[in-house]
């Protein structure tokens, strides 16, 4: 496995690549990797001849108080990381590789980035698709995989993807978990013990709403209300969103009466965590 | 020659082209074609083993009071132009087929667009950005050919290549003209004979301005107002823009000291006719 820093030199290594006929898997990340990045490796590894890994903590799309600076790096563990799972390269570029002084394009999308994340982060998904749809043009890979953690993401990039008619497969793949159920993300790092034992309120809440669906409840203020309820009874939690929405459109729906995503962000002292169910009707 | 209307259908070609290790030119246009436009074809035929053309009358790059309705369109004459120079695809989707019902990905861009076509058109870049991305994910050509004449969209496609790392040589070529100096443009159509002659102080204009700098004068000041006044002196004429422009920034330019842009955008009757020369010091 070689770290790469150059967009010329991970172009050059990928056309040789499908210059033999080889299928190219790509997992672009933000370094840190948990379990639910080895995951994607893991699979881009089974599914692809050949797999691309990208980590780079990609400064549009953080917002001006947001955690950039402090975001968490350790290019050595992650490395170890990605020759475990199966990965060939690591792409690795400083930000001057990424965006020059006078950078100015952008790719932006209405509708699907309005709520959820979208809302608490207004830059946020600009900054997403930005990066991604370059990251996609450097790598060219025959499939990107994503998890499921970032729900509206995924969607996001599938959108983007169709709207744009990038020649990709898209690829979702299920949220990784503590044994406790909290959801792995490279932001649990930040949490104190007591926080951490505090950020369980998060499954918990997704667990019982999905209960309460699955024995009939279909009013969407009632799920919210219950979730709610439970994110409150925890002192160190504050809500940022409690959503039910269309799974596709995320658009917000008062009746459960197809594919709808529950989606829920928390602050945990300074930490927003997010967490997530699909629920198929 | 083919003329093929469905994105898998152009895109499935080009895969069998690129196996073959062909390589291919991509020229992309609203259609009625001129000879602007066939000096762009045979150009990528020169340049490239196969040519795709793409004659789509994009809605998104016209704003809700221009000729998009108007637009003329001659499919049977255009597939003679492109097969006489060169061409081994007619890409013509129908709209359709480019944007589905709810499209919602854009490509836009900062500063290059601010001034310009971008000032009296403020939608007009989204568009051709929007389009011109969507045509070379499909394309996925070698290079591809953009006519002078729309310097602007030139210098913004060029930086869009540039930001987005997309992976195709962007070239610019040379205005065509009439022999009266007109510079060819399917708008041209839309002129009466009055305005057809009227239309000849555009390039009047121009020609005068770049004598001017040539013989020192070095204050763009100067030169805005003797091409102003050339242009009054036409009644049929109602100027939108002249501006004198760094040529790699369009950021406008109080003393010609590099390479500038000198361009105008002007009414004749209810026609918008742009034409422009770069001088390089």
């Amino acid at each position: 496995m070689r770290v790469v820093e150059k967009v010329n030199d991970v172009r050059a290594t990928v056309k040789e690549w499908k210059a033999k006929g080889l299928k190219v898997g790509f997992v672009p990340t933000m370094g840190y990797l948990h379990e639910g990045h080895e995951s994607l490796i893991r699979k881009a590894s089974e599914e692809n001849d050949r797999v691309v890994v990208s980590i780079f903590v990609n400064p549009i799309q953080f917002g001006p108080k947001e955690d950039l600076s402090t975001y968490p790096r350790d290019l050595d563990r992650d490395s170890k990381v990605c020759e475990g799972a199966g990965a060939d390269i690591i792409f690795h570029p400083e930000n001057e590789e990424m965006y020059f002084e006078d950078f100015s394009t952008f790719v932006d999308m209405n509708g699907l980035t309005a709520g959820l994340c979208g809302k608490s982060r207004p830059t946020h998904f600009r900054g997403v698709c930005t990066v991604v749809t370059k990251l996609f043009n450097i790598v060219a890979p025959d499939r990107a995989y994503f998890g499921e953690k970032d729900a509206q993401q995924l969607a996001v990039i599938k959108r983007m993807v169709r709207d744009l008619n990038i020649d990709i497969e898209i690829i979702g793949c299920p949220i990784v978990r503590e044994k406790d159920g909290l959801a792995k993300s490279s932001r649990n790092t930040y949490l104190s013990i007591e926080e951490r034992n505090a950020a369980t309120i998060l499954n918990k809440a997704l667990t019982l709403a999905k209960e309460k669906i699955q024995s009939g409840e279909r009013n969407s203020k009632v799920i919210i209300k219950l979730i709610e309820e439970i994110l409150n009874s925890e002192k160190l939690a504050r809500v940022d969103y409690i959503e039910v929405v269309d799974s596709l459109s995320m658009e917000g729906v008062e009746r459960i009466e197809k594919s709808v995503l529950v989606a829920i962000a928390l602050f945990i002292g300074k930490t927003r965590l997010i967490d997530n169910f699909t629920y198929e009707l």
